[in-house]
């Protein structure tokens, strides 16, 4: 947050306002245009723009030419105690979300651990937004999610798993807490795209090129499409992140009876024509079927990462999730989220083209 | 499998002989040192040494000093229908492992999803092998395990989790599987042994020197025991690696309510004179649940990956497990395993110590 720039800081409240009345113009109802607009704007907030406001014109494309249901519940089709298989009906991806994470909550309070599967669903945002929502419940919340193919397995040259994320949360004593969210591959296709437009190469293990090799050109790496899996190279086991993404897909579209691997559809800037049926997995796990006092532990479990000896004295050790709240915590202090002037552009094609009310500054 | 050192391959039912009479020989009765040499033996029938008879003799001298408990039965502390939390009363890890995961199978089949964590527990060796329990019983299996510090978080000098294991088993139909057992650190520290015997310099993103900088010094890396997480340094996302750790320790050994992270003891050859009270997660899940059907996609699923265009075609894609089936079937068709000569003499040094009949060639 550079205050020079501060003239083009957008409250969080208005990105989130700015975001609703998006949806409701392609006819959202004003339920799901709050569930979609809370997932993202807790993005920007946490400084993932990839995963926040970046994503909303794809969405209001597909919104648009109704290749996703605005409108759309979620169903359950079959239940156990611990378990539930729920259609999201082609819905948006944080309605579809929230209902399975919901479900799992509910199930874990009666029975220790609800398991959620859902197909039918869209690109649900980040991967941690339904684990905090567990957490929020004094739960330990998980999700994953397939994607579209974007991962080359370990020695070929064609993508044949997405990025697939996966998170998990667990609450801490005094609101503390761990969250992991990461994606499978070794990086973001975003951070490819980034060193594209600086014009700088790319660390090896990041992305291939066409015939299946390292590629440190971050313009063929981006042509190409075959992010590397987390670990890179087979030398420094990416055979491992390989792994991860497959179980991901596993776990969501696999056993979800929705399209897997290469069944996924790309997906566009433009809108995709078909519905994308993603799977996903939503796990809720009530830790006080365990050992008592879980988040006591926690916080000494935290403690002890974050006090281990830092290799360089000024850059202190930092926990999963340490690096959003910091950034949350500069949102405050700065009075408002710094957006890319692209993407203040497209907000106001949007408005316009929307006729809704254009995004303010603070 | 080179033929010309064929008299020293040991057939697998003598493998597992020979360490049931030594574990018998220090007094585990009968029943619980089956189950500690099934899951040495499948290791090393696997290829996977590191984690089999390899073992014995730490194995060993932990029981002759009663720092395990190789009579030891595991005791549930607290149940629901999806969950328990068990004691593993310093059993051995296999004893310990097996009782837990066939709760977990019982559970599932009852509610769908079972998830039983352990306190009190031993090195369980492969964390697959409870995988695979579940899907003889056509589930999806899941376990993971904490281990001794030895994995350095991304931005410190020195080790806060140990190797921390995961695994997943998904059944497919005519037998195939889906078989993920993987250290979260980029490699073992037996990689790093070996790369030290040959003189051979570590790749990048293996292992730290004391100053927490990436080394490639085989000896010093072994020495220092600061290994990296899967991923290697910052720019290559090893904080993925590390969230993956802290992933399993939480799971695991915060949620039994066991030792975690710095607080579990350092692990040697010499035996430890303390009870390692580790800890370990157990997961069941039935597919049926969800999308009927599930073992047919995982066919389609498995051959998506297997199929993907090789990079080098002469090396066709695997899917995770399917080095270690392979393996199996050179064991087979070479008519056993074939031991390193140093891993032979301490079997014949253990043969006369525990007074028990020697090992025997094919």
């Amino acid at each position: 947050m550079s205050s020079c720039s501060s003239q083009q800081l957008v409250a969080v409240d208005e990105s989130r306002r700015f975001m609703i009345d998006c949806f409701m113009a392609v006819k959202v109802p004003e339920e799901n245009a709050r569930a979609q607009a809370d997932l993202l704007v807790a993005a920007d907030y946490r400084g993932h723009f990839s995963h926040g406001m970046n994503r909303l014109e794809m969405y209001i494309n597909d919104l648009a030419i109704n290749s996703t249901n605005g409108a759309a519940e979620p169903q359950v089709l079959k239940e156990t105690p611990a378990t539930a298989w729920v259609d999201g009906c082609n819905g948006l991806g944080a309605v579809v979300g929230n209902y399975c994470m919901d479900l799992a909550i509910k199930k874990a309070k009666t029975v220790g651990v609800g398991w959620v599967c859902a197909k039918g669903s869209n690109h649900y945002g980040m991967a941690g937004w339904y684990a905090m929502r567990a957490m929020k419940q004094g739960l330990v919340g998980m999700s994953m999610t397939n994607t579209s193919p974007l991962m080359a397995p370990t020695g070929a040259k064609e993508a044949a798993l997405g990025t697939n994320p996966l998170s998990l949360g667990a609450p801490a004593s005094n609101s503390d807490q761990f969250l992991l969210d990461m994606a499978t591959t070794a990086v973001a296709v975003g951070k490819i795209e980034i060193q594209n437009r600086k014009g700088a190469p790319l660390p090896d293990g990041w992305a291939q090129d066409p015939n299946g090799n390292v590629t440190n050109d971050a313009k063929l790496g981006f042509a190409t499409g075959c992010l590397m899996p987390l670990g890179g190279s087979e030398l420094t086991s990416g055979y491992k992140g390989y792994g991860l993404g497959a179980m991901v897909d596993i776990l969501s579209g696999v056993m979800a009876g929705a399209k897997y691997s290469t069944q996924v559809r790309k997906w566009t800037h433009a809108g995709a024509n078909s519905a994308a049926d993603l799977g996903q997995v939503f796990i809720a796990v009530d830790p006080n079927c365990f050992a008592p006092e879980f988040e006591e532990r926690m916080t000494d479990f935290n403690s002890r990462l974050r006090n281990t000896t830092p290799t360089d004295p000024k850059k202190p050790v930092l926990l999963a999730g340490d690096k959003e709240k910091n950034n949350m915590k500069a949102v405050d202090a700065a009075g408002g989220i710094q957006y890319l002037e692209n993407q203040l552009k497209t907000c106001a094609a949007l408005a316009e083209k929307l006729k809704i009310k254009p995004l303010s500054f603070n």
